[in-house]
């Protein structure tokens, strides 16, 4: 029995669909990034943390402010976001019964001997149709947009984790979702969590 | 219906074992590496590859031949025996219903739609104490015989295919045997196999 589920995913792969879809199926709680984010920004930020919030409200999103500098005050801001964020997913963990998507938490997680890591993955002309269908077009083409993101998440992963993201050996599942369909991946994703 | 499953898998993460238990469960062919060698080895060679075939029986294995030089004779055998082996795999795709086991399968097959790309992996720890079952002791330790052997599929995959071994996105569903169980595993990828 697998109470924790982390899912990590490639942008526009629907792993969080597949996510959301199996903490309702389970009744377990749904955790995600911008949730994680929004409460590590608004709570209890440190007063030379705090100078940063205009810059960092006036950009797109955290990770474009964390990547502009590594160094000074956007790298005290990014490393106390992390540990706030960190902080939070070991509380979830805590409490078990939940579905984390993204930000890491497989491998803030890895020791857990109850939590089942997964990876959702599938190819551009799937993902590409799927951000079309759901965010609609942009001035970028949606290769662009994906390729961007994950991009992104792979320089994020490796400099907190110091893994290469998507590696197989880093889950204890991965699915192509483009392949299998997201109805199938929510069934083994639930099949394995429930095994005894 | 994917009647054709390849599956990939790190050394002494069970994958061949899982692999045995699939065909055999489906009543599919089981095709694995050491056969195709074989019957590349025996069968057809040309007369300016035979004459390698005294040094390569003097080596432990083909891997280790084609290693040695990557130029003049050696490249040229190693070169003739993938394409033939590329095309035994393409054989057995054609003829569908079948397992195929390591080789770069997944590759050579990535455009068929009715082929499920597998790849097994499993920690350290658990494929240490398997191949120390399996195998017996050597005078090298566990850790160190898996770590040559898995870096030696990395090169092989990487030269032949230039992608990288063990990436998610290179296969349908990746599986981590250890944690998962090798019956578990088998169960999955007959599921995802058999599902319309």
């Amino acid at each position: 029995m697998k109470n924790i589920i982390t899912v990590s995913r490639e942008f526009g792969s629907g792993g969080r669909s597949i996510a959301k879809e199996v903490a309702k199926r389970m009744g377990y709680e749904y955790v995600d990034v911008e949730m994680i984010e929004r409460i590590a920004q608004t709570s209890g930020l440190e007063p030379e943390i705090k100078e940063n919030a205009d810059e960092l409200s006036r950009r797109k999103n955290l990770f474009e402010f964390a990547f502009a500098g590594r160094e000074g005050k956007a790298d005290s801001m990014e490393n106390y976001l992390w540990n706030r964020q960190r902080e939070m997913i070991l509380d979830f963990a805590e409490k078990g019964n939940c579905v984390i998507v993204g930000r890491c938490a497989d491998y803030i997680l890895r020791d857990y001997e109850n939590a089942l890591h997964v990876f959702i993955h599938a190819d551009m002309e799937y993902r590409a149709q799927r951000i079309i269908r759901l965010y609609g077009e942009t001035d970028q083409t949606p290769e662009k947009r994906l390729s961007d993101k994950d991009k992104m998440r792979k320089a994020n992963y490796k400099y907190h984790t110091d893994r290469d993201w998507g590696v197989a050996q880093n889950y204890d599942l991965t699915l192509n979702s483009g392949k299998l369909g997201l109805e199938q991946c929510v069934d083994i994703i639930i099949s394995l969590a429930t095994t005894e």
